[in-house]
Parts: structure tokens; C-alpha cells; sequence
């Protein structure tokens, strides 16, 4: 599939596709200048599963590779985690023409592109993303970092990645709610995207998510977000719209302590509440809000939201990094394509939006 | 005095030079906007000199002011420090439309900077150094970041400070060795920028340091700085000639535990070497050599090194941030003003550099 290019402050960053990196890492290899070592970061999950593979594969390419396993999961998204990492990369004599390649799903490229951009003030990262959300998400922008004990992401900076390849083999080994989370973050890309790129998702899901079609629908995710980066790196302004979903499902992930919902999977919940709160304000129509939620609904099941109340949510949504003086915005949906940002929504509408979803049957 | 202007990739950085902040804090106002609040970061030794009473003039005008406190030093420039300013910073309830307000030397204005950038993912933060060698130097170009184990500086990030204000009243308190430091890096500047700053420092120098002048000869070196950043802010190329005397430096300052030597101590050791390697090498006229030599031993009394022998500072040569798979730059010396960047220069010419200047006396 044709390489996308994502334009950047510090340059650009290629975005290729190749089926299966194990079978055959030319893909990768073309972003690994000759004379860099190779520090390969992955996770205690996908180290058996794929990056050991992959080091060996790189290995027999007659190139020198070091891994760093990080302890899977969320709760490990911690500054002590990137520091320990950090601790290996300058040990190692890391040097600034080496790699480091980030082998894994959102926990390992953020912790890897934050730590790569951390020793000596920058070591290119190369992003090899091995979750669905990953592939059409974390992996592709710039954002870096680590959670902390008052909010997910609150430390990081945005530094871009040298290269990104996206292999969907690797998602042959993917947990079904992983996949889930994913196909989340997939439908929040098309209904940003336009009316076409819903249709397309909706109809793929429907369909029971044929295989031969899962590249385009990456892709295409990977290009709406390569589109809104472009126009706003640092995310002033037009890059919050990828916020879709994420205000309450930040708090949702704050509330539940990271181990209830995984990440797509609470934006899953944001996303209702998105379109019910769009539907309630009057900016959506009902039918749409039906027909969106519908849609959301379709990724599969998700883990339940019943017991947590809209006070215990509250101070959590006021946290979030985005929040300034003036107040909470909500990214808010007009239609497929067009997403508008509302500050601070009347307080009871709040409340009655996430009173709707929360005791939906999912 | 008239401002300077750092143009760089994510905006413009505002240079403002005032008498004496504390009296009338008008010019740092000015870079704060009215709706942030202020996080001013100092450390245990400028809390009391300064930093409490220029949290009291800026809370009297109005503001709203948090301090934190971090302890005094250079061992403490380490990601620990860092990770409990950020937690500071974010338990407080920080938001992207504050201002952190780094108030101290170059320890100070490094680990707040860096924690400014990593809080949230950008923080903006203003630097009011408070030492001779911040006001010429850290201050000014976005390098921020902490000390390893391996090596000074090993982690940061590049980022700008929103604005930086100099005021030369804050020198009053500043302990002799601590003027030696910045005047080595004013001469380091000067050498970098041509024969007329050459003997305008010289000549100051001379003269016992008239304090008329102190500010104009702070405003030149730093009005080189922010030329030379601006042609290269991620030290690709031009940037790394104001390492003059900074490879040498940070091995002399990591051989000694960064206890012994302050950093521009370590520098103005450096200067020396590079002089004679220059000369050595046939780059530079012996005369000259003498006659530059002199201008860096002008700056005040150095500890000594005599018992630190070049074998134990190779390998901390080599851990040096620029260091690349090519081998050790060194920065050498034409002329003032023609500086020259030598790549692996004959060890057996570095280890003879490094004996006749390690046994001078100062």
C-alpha cells in the first residue's frame, strides 16, 4: 500500500504498510540507517509474541540489536517506568545516530518515543505499533509520555517519530477486547473524517470485519490523522477535534484507577456520550445520534460504567490537559465530518447526557 | 536596554533586559499574561535572596503565585528532582495557560524549564536567571533537561522559554566563584564571536569590571547566542561551536563527581585546552594562543586539576552527547570569531594538551 507522509516542524515522517514484518523486515530495514545500532522497546506481552521474532530477523540482517522489555500495562505508563528505560538506553552508550524502535501497542510507543526523546535531548524513534489502536492511533502524531497519579498523558512532550510501519500481521495475536478498543478509536476517526469513511467502517463491521479490507480501513484512519496533525502539530487549536470521545473517557480511565477499561474502550463510552450530549444541545439530529451510536455500538462489548456517578467524575473531567481558564471543551459532533468544539456545556446537560449512556444496555 | 528576539520553529522568544526586578517587576509582567497563574521555581540558596521577594512584588501587583523550592546544587539536577517538580506542578493543578517562572542559575532554569515542557506537554515557562553564567548562557536557547549517572545533560528536551528577563541587580548576592563560571562563558562567547568582543571583554576585564558596562557585555554575549540558535536550534551544525570548551569541560566536571569544578569552571579549563590543541594542531598562531590564554585566566582563580590524568578522562570523552558513531568533535579555534570543529584529533596531541594545561598554574 502507498506510503503516507506526515509534514512536520522537524521534517517528515514516512508511514508505511507492509503485511507482515517478521516474514519480511525489508520494510523496516529501509528506515534503519546502516550504520545505526538498534535498540528494539517492547513490552512483556509482545516481547514472545513478535519482538523477539523481529530482533532475530533484524539480526540475521547483519544488524546490532539491544531489547528493552518493558512490564505490560497501563498501571506501568508511569515516569519510574520511562526512567528505568532511560536508565538502559544511556548505559547501553546509546549514541544520537542509533534507533530506537518501538515494538508494541499505545503504553510501549508512548514510553518509547518519550524516553527516545529524552536521552541526549533526542534519539530518533521509529514506531513498528502492534495493536489495532496503535496502528490507527498512537503511533501516528508526535505525542509522547507517561500517566501520572492526577491524569493520564501529563507528562510528555510531542516529538515526532523518524518512521512509522504498520504490519497487520501482527494483530493475528490481538486479545478481542484489544481488538475492540481499536475499532473504537476507528469509528471516532470516520465520524470525523466524513460521511463516506462511516459508511465504509459501518458497512466493514457489519459485514463481520472482513480480513482483506482491514489495511484500507487502517489507512484511511491513518490518513485523516496524519491530515489533522498537519494542521496542528501542537495541537492549538484543529487537532483537539481527535478528542472526540476522549474528555469523559479520560475521566472514565481516571475514575476506574486504568484497570477496568482499556483506552479505546472507555473513548468507546465517550463517544455516546459525545452524541448524546450533541443530540441533547441540538447540534445533532435524533436520527443521527441513533444511527452514530448504533454504530459505535458495533465495535463490541464493552466493560460497564453503571456504578460510577456523575459527582465522581466531575473533578476528574476538570483535570484535563486540554482544560484552561476558561474552562472544559468538549469535542461535539454537527455530522459525520463535522466535529465542533463547545467550552464548558450547561452543567445539567452534562449530567443528564452521562445519565442516558451510562445505563445503557451495551 | 533593547530587546532581543530568538526567532525559532515554535514561535519567538522575547530577551528584555531590566535593572532590578524586585524594584520594579513591570518588565517580567509584561511576559505573564493576566488570566496565568505563576509557579515560580527556585532552589534553597535564591528562595531567601531573592525569589521570596519577587513572588511578594508579584503577588502585590495582583497576581496569583506558588513557589517551589528545589534544593540547592548541582547533584541535584537529576530526573528525581524533576519528577517531584512535576508532581508539584501537576498536583497543583497546573494548566497550559500558567506559567512556570524559572528564578535562579542554570541548575534552576534547566530542571524547571524541562519540567515546564514535560507538564502537560508544554507548560510555558520564563527564565529570570539570577547568576552571571544563566544570564550569558543557559538561559537563552531551549536546552533544558537534567544530569545521569553516564554524564551531564544526558536527559532534556529541546524547548524554548516563552520569554526570558535579565536583570544584572540580582548579581549583587553572587559568590565569587560563581562570576569566575559566567565570566568564562562570557569570554567563551566572545571568542566565538570576533576580535572587536574579544577586546571589549578584554579590555573590561582589565579594567576591574566596571559595573556600567556589565550589562552591555551580558547583552553582546547573548546576542551572540541567540544568533547562533537561530541558524541551528536543534545543534545540527553551527550550534555546536558554542561548545568551545565544553567537551573537555563535562569530562573534567563528571571525572570530578560535579562537586569540585562549577560548570563554567570546568569550561574555562576547557577554553584553555582547546587554545592549546589549537595551537598544537597549527590552527591557531602561537602568539595568539598566548594572548587568548590570558584573556581566560583573566576571568578569576580556578580549582585546580592536576591530579586528574587524561587516561581516566577519555572514556568520559567519549560518552559526550555529540559523540557519534564517527568519533569526538572538538571545537577548535582559527581566530576569534573562526572556530573550527575537529573530528578525532591525534589522541597522542590531545593527551600533550592536556598535560600542558593541566599543570598550569592559574
Amino acid at each position: 500500500m502507498e506510503q503516507l507522509l506526515l509534514r512536520h516542524s522537524g521534517g517528515e515522517t514516512p508511514i508505511d504498510f507492509a503485511p507482515d514484518l517478521v516474514a519480511d523486515p525489508a520494510p523496516l530495514l529501509r528506515h534503519l540507517p546502516a550504520g545505526a545500532r538498534l535498540r528494539i522497546v517492547t513490552d512483556s506481552n509482545v516481547a514472545p509474541l513478535h519482538a523477539v521474532a523481529l530482533a532475530g530477523r533484524l539480526r540475521g540482517a547483519g544488524r546490532e540489536v539491544s531489547l528493552s522489555v518493558l512490564p505490560a500495562g497501563e498501571e506501568h505508563k508511569t515516569l519510574a517506568t520511562a526512567s528505568a528505560l532511560l536508565d538502559e538506553l544511556l548505559t547501553g552508550g546509546i549514541r544520537r545516530d542509533d534507533r530506537v524502535v518501538a515494538v508494541g501497542g499505545g503504553v510501549v510507543g508512548d514510553v518509547a518515543g518519550f524516553a527516545a526523546a529524552l536521552a541526549l535531548r533526542g534519539v530518533p524513534c521509529v514506531q513498528v505499533p502492534t495493536t489495532l489502536l496503535a496502528m490507527v492511533d498512537s503511533a501516528v502524531g508526535g505525542k509522547t509520555g507517561v500517566d501520572h497519579a492526577t491524569g493520564k498523558n501529563r507528562i510528555g512532550v510531542f516529538s515526532q517519530p523518524s518512521a512509522v510501519v504498520v504490519a497487520p500481521a501482527f494483530l493475528g495475536t490481538l486479545p478481542a477486547r484489544e481488538v475492540t478498543a481499536g475499532l473504537a478509536e476507528m469509528v471516532k476517526s470516520a465520524m470525523l473524517a466524513g460521511e463516506a469513511e462511516v459508511e465504509g467502517v459501518g458497512g466493514w463491521l457489519a459485514a463481520g470485519r472482513p480480513a482483506p479490507a482491514l489495511g484500507l480501513r487502517i489507512r484511511e484512519a491513518v490518513a485523516l490523522k496524519v491530515r489533522i496533525v498537519e494542521s496542528d502539530e501542537r495541537e492549538a487549536g484543529p487537532r483537539r477535534v481527535l478528542n472526540l470521545g476522549h474528555t469523559l473517557g479520560h475521566a472514565l480511565e481516571a475514575a476506574t484507577g486504568y484497570t477496568r477499561l482499556r483506552h479505546g474502550e472507555a473513548v468507546a463510552w465517550g463517544l455516546l456520550f459525545a452524541l448524546r450530549l450533541s443530540a441533547s444541545l441540538g447540534i445533532l439530529p435524533a436520527a443521527e445520534e441513533a444511527r452514530l451510536s448504533s454504530l459505535v455500538r458495533s465495535v463490541g462489548p464493552l466493560p460497564g460504567i453503571a456504578d460510577l456517578d456523575w459527582k465522581s467524575l466531575l473533578p476528574l473531567l476538570r483535570l484535563d490537559k486540554k482544560a484552561g481558564a476558561a474552562g472544559v471543551a468538549f469535542v461535539l459532533l454537527e455530522a459525520p465530518g463535522r466535529p465542533r468544539v463547545v467550552l464548558d456545556p450547561p452543567p445539567e446537560r452534562l449530567a443528564e447526557a452521562y445519565e442516558a449512556v451510562r445505563s445503557g444496555i451495551f
